[in-house]
């Protein structure tokens, strides 16, 4: 697939990045918040070292630990997006569908959240009564039940309206492992939709860009069409990832390090709105970075993939759900592109944060 | 108890807590995260009306919800303490055994930890690592794992340093049910330690008093000695209560009304250091409605009060431990204080927020 040279390179990128995790910043940025190569480093460097554990130590969007003789599922998400209001959502179904989706990503069946909340002095309770009912509409869409809750208040000017931070609980009834160390060669990798509209829309939503559209948030649950796939595909499911900050191109990063394998992505596969591509190429950015709040990776057997594409073309808002690329075994750990003009290259983690504060 | 008068007043009051609540102030104010009479207002006025469902309706510090089989016991909070560090600890390890403690108050044994961190750009980095190493410490004390974890980075003037949120899971292994609703009369009222030193800690070390002062804070996790309080009285434990915001008054308010009886709470018993007598003066605040992190309000069947005050005396920092009062039917919904000086007051949930950012 590569020439000696390339290979060569491509074995040093390699060992650079299994080098143990270290801050070379002395001071937190919004990068360390973006949810690529930044954020990694922080969290290996930083949480993992404190809190080393093994069952923190997968990093996946969720941990799985035994309870009572029960496997739950536990998950948390704080949720900072600018504005709080967008089309299609707003910050309390954001943060009801982003921890629901961590919970599904394993396969586990969510159950409960808590909400903590952090308002600054002087937000509109009618906002927060709002921001609640979206939570309780959306909670109720997804199976769930908000049961525990805290509130904070902070002085003016400490925060920027309100965060909220949700944590959920499911359970695991399935016998088997998602994760992403599971990828083989001959897996076929899918999404369930269209991708880069959340992102996208929160961005057009600051207003900065003065663009017009129709463009609203993919937030929503994906419990149901994970519960669809396994039902089709059983342990030929490998992994589940919803692509929230860092995108498509994040997702499979960690998909090919993780298993140390190589993802190769046909990009004409991958279903981009227009506007999204209008508006990613206006910002200079890869529709495969920006952020998705109800959009799934999919990493299945590739006797199963036609199963499972069936499986989240089933699902309301699932009929542009698509096999976009396949597992091999070389270069280990790295994200190919082929692209629309018919070349290769190097899809890495995402570096910097062109979009801050998108969830 | 009271004259024909003082009681027709009683129920006025009594009635007028009963209404439905609603919230009055158009804004968010520093009260409303108090822990005290408008952090419930909002709380009912606003989430439990939105979120409605059986679980989150008694109001207590953890919800207990089946799952897999199991009891489990679901909480949440988050930390917005300023300064971070302080005499006796940090934002880390309050975050930890403030959590472990609302598990612990259910009578779980505490399990696992989510670990949610909001950053203000700029905050360095050695500090993070601090505030990290302060929650792995903690959560080895406390025998609990932190097994998931979230990351957001917001702008400089959008926080506050970093704001730590933390959910847990616990496992509730005994067949009762403690909560503020089963206070019966002739039940006794005891409180765990000195209170009132982690609140004024905190309002010391912001230095706005120019006090000094040996005192550190109380924060320490509480699964041990509510382990030994159970072994000890078993079912006879009727409810348990950490006296963080608002104080040991405010727990008390909430057994009342929940119970539907009076405390009758002799003054002189309750533990309080010097340090925060005086520093308590000079702020103009009753040491009952200051924060502690460590020590927990105690309500168990009469016949069993001597031996729930052995089993806390028993326990590291517990030596201090005292029965403080009583549990009777009239004035219903009330807390009374025999006062140092042989009078009877009215002691009311705390109005205002006289110590904000205290957890």
């Amino acid at each position: 697939m590569t020439t000696e040279r390339e290979e060569q390179v491509l074995r040093r990128i390699d060992r650079a990045r299994r080098r143990k995790a270290r801050v070379r910043d002395e001071r937190i940025t919004l990068a360390h918040g973006a949810g690529g190569k930044a954020t990694h480093t922080l969290i290996e460097a930083v949480f993992l070292e404190a809190f080393d554990n093994p069952l923190l130590a997968p990093l996946e969007d969720q941990a799985v630990c035994p309870a009572g003789g029960a496997r739950l599922a536990f998950t948390t998400d704080s949720y900072v997006v600018s504005p709080l209001f967008f089309p299609g959502g707003d910050i309390g179904d954001l943060a009801v569908n982003g921890t629901v989706n961590d919970l599904a990503m394993c396969g586990a069946r969510p159950l409960y959240l808590s909400a903590g909340f952090i308002l600054e002095e002087g937000f509109p309770v009618a906002d927060l009564t709002r921001v609640a009912g979206s939570m309780a509409r959306a909670a109720g869409a997804a199976g769930v039940r908000i049961v525990t809750g805290d509130t904070k208040v902070v002085e003016r000017g400490k925060a920027d309206g309100v965060y909220v931070n949700t944590a959920g609980v499911g359970v695991v009834e399935h016998g088997f492992t998602l994760g992403a160390g599971r990828a083989e060669p001959g897996d076929a990798v899918l999404v369930s939709g269209p991708v880069g509209d959340h992102g996208t829309t929160v961005m057009l939503a600051r207003g900065e860009l003065g663009i017009e559209s129709d463009l609203a948030s993919d937030t929503a649950p994906l419990a149901e069409p994970v519960a669809a796939l396994l039902a089709a595909c059983g342990e030929g499911v490998r992994c589940l990832r919803d692509a929230t900050r860092g995108g498509v191109a994040t997702v499979l990063n960690e998909i090919a390090r993780a298993s140390d394998v190589a993802v190769v992505l046909d990009e004409s596969a991958v279903p981009v709105r227009d506007e999204v591509r209008g508006a990613a190429e206006l910002l200079g950015i890869d529709p495969l970075y920006i952020a998705c709040e109800g959009r799934m990776v999919v990493v299945v057997d590739g006797a199963r993939a036609e199963s499972a594409l069936a499986a989240l073309r089933s699902q309301p808002s699932g009929e542009r759900a698509a096999v976009v690329g396949r597992v091999v075994a070389e270069p280990a750990s790295l994200v190919l592109v082929k692209t629309e003009f018919g070349g290769t290259r190097i899809l890495d983690v995402l570096i910097g944060d062109p979009l801050p504060r998108i969830c």
